[in-house]
């Protein structure tokens, strides 16, 4: 029932843009090649500058090698939006992009961190298609990867020569301080009722994508902007539309984590349902207060394992899409992905770069289309 | 056989010095709580703007609260070596103590954030005599309250104004990853062998010990003096002085770890012998060729548990101090302090605090006696 419609494939398309974005798809992904061989001699000798144990671990994380330290070009690897943003950012200010590297390198390395010790914490046993660090190194060796990371980001940023490094590390700083907060609020969300006085709110979950997803992007757009020597309302405009972008990635997860086709998100269909994450397009339909909603909530809270039964996971998937959450949640990601142009649009920005920095962000909220 | 030879409490006086430390301790017991108090305020804001539940973590962790957030005041907080450094680092250079402060308030956050992640990593239940972080609350948990602090850290040293820092957080920066690279070798240390050519040689153990322990308390002097307008010769010798402290340091547990008093230390009697760990007394003890050497290679090589029997745990403990190893710590303390000393006395310092740095280093180094 309803399972056609939620076909997978189509959640994420809206408005005529689905077919603008195919079309540029090939344009960003050479965009996003040449930012990561621009970041790649710096970020590689980063982390060849860590204890080889740890880096190791970190080249397996990066997609670099396997588990056991055998090169493995490219195979698993990220497609590395966050140093894109961070040369974007520099190049949208008018700069030479390579003045980024180094806040390119520090937001990856970010990235990398939070990655491993999320998946500790959120005990997932894979990610793109591989075992996560803790499962094929260990728990705690796996913490220790995640910490030479951390520590190995602040360094590098740290390190730069010129004036733009006291500023620069104040906005890593903040960044990191947000991005933990954003995760413990996340795993807070868990634990907390589907209905009544303590359930989780959609502002409440906006606030924690910010945290937890944006303030990243943001940082890396921020950081290429401001090694670029751009004034601060430009870093700060740039930090923004990260931000919005970071809640527009965080809601379209969502929407496959409940809709998307498995052979497209490498996950199980309906996955996100069947463990009870707290996400967006499903809050918004509780807290729509419909029939279906009052229905939703009841499978929700029945007994652990209801929605193992995928009759039952596709009943909820359709109830959610009928209490309005789907629509709410697209309306949501079309809505930050705006505001996030917007702030692009408030600043003096180089054309080109600036085109491209709008590409980058469409494509990556239509990465199920 | 042999333990009335090495009796508990006496393992670590050294010299005259034992004395004279003993005369001075309830002064370094002031200045110490001197040093506590000015930081506190600063210290208790940060932890303040934490996440809530990684706050009640990190109050945890810092022993201002019991597990439940009930306050406890001071009944397992630490000594505050590093804050004390820091603003003692400041005052040999002729500054108000208060300048130190957010490096003070910087080094402890990286302390409790060390603790906290080396006690998941080592498996260790109990620290202070209670459950430890990752006990009380769980892996995960504790892995995000160590991040939260490691960020936080970061953060509060980045938000100072000023020109220092761009210099104070390199300096932070720096220590970051060599603590991360001191543990990871320390981790390392447990796979190799007690003899052979892949043995851990007494010069790797000191390499280890000062990125673990030494790079921290370097990095707290350092930081006080370089917040207090020290030029970059007397910022260095000051790291470098904390660097032997910390050599020091860690041959002083590791003494207790094998022959120190349970009473003073806390831990069960020949403790770190039992547990099969790589501390500087046995390797020297092994590197000495000795037939005690011998003798004792075998009983460390021996089935798992051997070292469970206290009748062969105590010949362990004799061989190592025939073979020796105790001598041979004790001498190393010895000489890092005096390297220590000698850092110290290479650069102009304000007397007054310059003799308080001086009685804080030979405090540390005689906490069994």
């Amino acid at each position: 029932m309803g399972t056609a419609a939620v076909a997978p494939g189509t959640a994420v398309a809206w408005g005529g843009r689905a077919a603008d974005a195919r079309g540029a798809d090939g344009d960003v992904a050479a965009l996003l090649l040449r930012c990561r061989e621009l970041v790649r001699p710096a970020l590689a000798g980063a982390v060849g500058r860590l204890h080889p144990w740890t880096g190791e671990m970190a080249a397996f994380s990066l997609g670099w090698a396997d588990v056991d330290g055998t090169p493995e070009p490219g195979a698993s690897e990220g497609k590395g939006v966050r140093q894109a943003l961070a040369v974007l950012g520099a190049e949208a200010v008018g700069a030479d992009g390579r003045v980024a590297v180094s806040g390119a390198v520090a937001v990856e390395l970010v990235h990398a961190f939070s990655l491993l010790h999320d998946d500790i914490m959120d005990g997932d046993a894979m990610r793109r298609q591989r075992e996560t660090v803790w499962k094929a190194y260990g728990t705690g060796p796996a913490v220790l990867a995640g910490d030479a990371l951390f520590a190995l980001a602040v360094q590098c940023l740290a390190e730069v020569p010129g004036t733009h490094t006291g500023p620069a590390v104040r906005r890593l700083g903040e960044t990191l301080t947000d991005l933990v907060r954003g995760q413990a609020d996340d795993l807070c969300f868990e634990e907390r009722p589907w209905t009544g006085p303590d359930a989780v709110r959609p502002d409440a979950y906006r606030v924690m994508a910010e945290h937890k997803t944006g303030s990243l992007l943001g940082c890396a757009a921020a950081l290429g902007a401001l090694l670029g020597g751009a004034p601060e309302a430009t870093v700060a405009a740039l930090d923004r539309a990260g931000r919005h972008l970071g809640v527009a990635f965080q809601v379209v997860d969502d929407l496959l984590g409940v809709w998307g086709d498995p052979a497209v998100t490498g996950k199980p269909v309906h996955s996100d349902l069947r463990r009870g994450k707290k996400t967006y397009p499903v809050l918004t339909a509780l807290a729509a207060g419909t029939p279906a909603s009052l229905e939703l909530a009841g499978l929700l809270e029945a007994a652990p394992g209801t929605l193992e039964d995928p009759v039952a996971a596709a009943r909820a998937a359709y109830l959610a899409e009928r209490a309005g959450g789907r629509d709410a949640a697209l309306r949501e990601a079309a809505h930050q992905l705006s505001e996030a142009r917007r702030c692009l649009h408030a600043v003096p920005l180089a054309p080109g770069p600036s085109q491209d920095l709008d590409a980058l962000l469409a494509f990556l909220l239509h990465r199920a289309v």
